[in-house]
């Protein structure tokens, strides 16, 4: 792979931010990209092109009938694969959640441009594929490499700098987290716009990892200095800070709006009486979710939580909660098992990245 | 069908909106809503999960296995199909555009506060299912009805009026626009957010008329004066004025933008030299694209434009460039059959509806 085709000069394209108001910028990538609708936290298995889509380039178009996927770089026995070999692999089918790590960025002040979401970056697919480490241990890795990185067929450029979408990770990141190499999603085929014909899965961390249109898998024997593994996608208090990795999900819980929305707002509007609060829980790494609790009133209470279908996939949890006449915002926020409580204030770094404040939910019981 | 499940009392949600900015309330509606992405215009129909979406209220969940659509109101023989029956009847497979009415509302000065779509509020799906005319004749409409209304079965607020989403056709514009009774998309059952199990499709009007979850269809023997008839989807000069329906599609072209993207703002890098600019042009009511243009540097250059594949879908259009080094701002404008020209300038009504002025996209060719 190399950058031939794209020898441009860098340009800045500087832009800025208002605080409570976005840039029609920031409107053009959220009318590009595409949230889960949140009435939908009711399917554990997100219908397909429900799904939350973050993309930062255009979605390339590979011909599946020729696409290789490479293993380059320092391996002692370099090998490619076709499609239709990586489909007669031993296969695995698992739900997992995915989050983007930009989720929850429109509530951050001040607020970096980027993709202004508030709540809407997750769902949860039936993805399948293969294991991907015994696919990397067959090409044999020399002695000295320290990681793997793996690359897309997107392009673009960010802050000046052309690049494809490349994301890194070592052996034993790989080997704890289960990746995957995906050829399917919710038993068809990936569509272009996920990653169409080949991406990875890496379970349990923000879904910049889970790289798309995967085109090379690299043997590097130092450490991966690639434009979306450390100049984005990093934990920075300020612009100057090198700042630290971001990597697994923080725990966090969304509810399905209860009664009916107003349109233009998305306020809800409930009956009085018997209503059952339902929504979904998540946290990285494999955690498990403890605890959810719902605050009514300004009084927290705890909800059911049902147990979770698989290691990566998010958690049901449910409220009964007697509904009086009144104006409430609602919350709930998630305890994981490793002790993590979301925040009710929005964390803060330098990119709005990984906000899991407690979602508010605006209800009218009229 | 009856509002028995939500008496509410109204509530106004009023919000302003602020010119060139954006409210986090706006930012939420695009965040939910989504467009294509504009580099799929390649594609004569639009990948599944990549066509626009807009829904006013929740996805409703909709059991197929016991859901009917009901001939109801002044029929002499009034019926109902289940779903089994409805997937039995003649079938009819046909590609249709669909555009949002609000798409290009971001452009449109003031604002109304509603979905601000730039241009991405557009799709070309291949549909299935059923003429639409041969079933309401079926049921013999009385000699007095003058139209029919469609309601879906999803419920919400505007303006503090609680409504099932619903919309009315006369016979002869059923007539004129092939409607469709449909039950499938790009060859698979409807997706929930895309109006699972039955919705209608009204070639060449905008999408508000292709009711989605359709339970009912009325034989009313007054005008209909449902809120999504008379109170929205008009074009007013004036917030008091009763206006003019929002019908047929305005003509309309976009361009795929060329070259590779600035990831956060969207701005276009292209190698100098030959590259071919192409794009989709459409128009309502079956007109057809008669011509586009594309303006380089201050001139208007005639594009070619391909034989359209059927009534109802886009046309691609190709226009061959020679890029010179430096920054442009590319611009494309369609004219059809009935002598419409794109404007250079957004129309303006009260709420912002088909604004079809043309595209520009920002080059830098380096």
């Amino acid at each position: 792979m190399t950058d031939k085709f794209y020898p441009f000069k860098p340009h800045s394209h500087r832009v800025t931010t208002t605080d409570g108001l976005f840039s029609s910028a920031e409107v053009g990538l959220a009318n590009r990209n595409s949230g889960i609708l949140l009435e939908m936290l009711t399917e554990d298995i997100t219908p397909t092109g429900a799904h939350y889509l973050l993309n930062h380039f255009d979605v390339p178009v590979i011909d599946e009938a020729t696409h290789k996927l490479e293993f380059s770089g320092e391996f002692e026995s370099p090998y490619s694969l076709t499609m239709a070999q990586i489909r007669s692999l031993p296969s695995v089918s698992m739900p997992v959640t995915l989050e983007c790590a930009g989720n929850g960025r429109a509530g951050v002040s001040p607020r970096s441009h980027s993709m202004p979401w508030h709540y809407e970056a997750v769902g949860t697919s039936m993805w399948t594929g293969t294991p991907l480490l015994p696919l990397i241990e067959r090409a044999c890795p020399a002695q000295s490499v320290v990681e793997f990185s793996f690359t897309g067929a997107d392009f673009g450029y960010d802050k000046g700098e052309g690049h494809y979408f490349a994301r890194s990770m070592t052996l034993d990141q790989m080997q704890q987290l289960e990746v995957l190499l995906v050829h399917s999603m919710n038993g068809s085929p990936l569509l272009p716009q996920h990653g169409s014909p080949l991406r990875i899965i890496v379970p349990g961390w923000y879904g910049m990892a889970s790289v798309k249109w995967l085109v090379d898998i690299k043997a590097l024997t130092e450490p991966f200095t690639g434009f979306q593994q450390v100049r984005t996608y990093q934990y920075r208090q300020t612009v100057d800070d090198p700042g630290q990795p971001i990597q697994g999900m923080r725990v966090k819980s969304l509810m399905v709006p209860p009664g009916v929305p107003d349109w233009s707002t998305r306020c809800r509007h409930l009956q009085p009486g018997a209503t059952t609060l339902t929504g979904r829980a998540w946290s990285g790494l494999g955690a498990e979710i403890k605890k959810v609790e719902i605050e009514i009133d300004g009084l927290w209470h705890n909800a059911s939580v049902h147990h979770r279908n698989s290691k990566y996939a998010w958690t049901q949890w449910a409220f009964e909660w007697n509904a009086q006449p009144g104006e409430y915002v609602l919350r709930c926020r998630a305890t994981d098992s490793l002790g993590n409580t979301q925040p009710l204030e929005p964390p803060w770094d330098v990119a709005g990245f990984a906000n899991n404040a407690a979602q508010t939910v605006h209800v009218y019981v009229d």
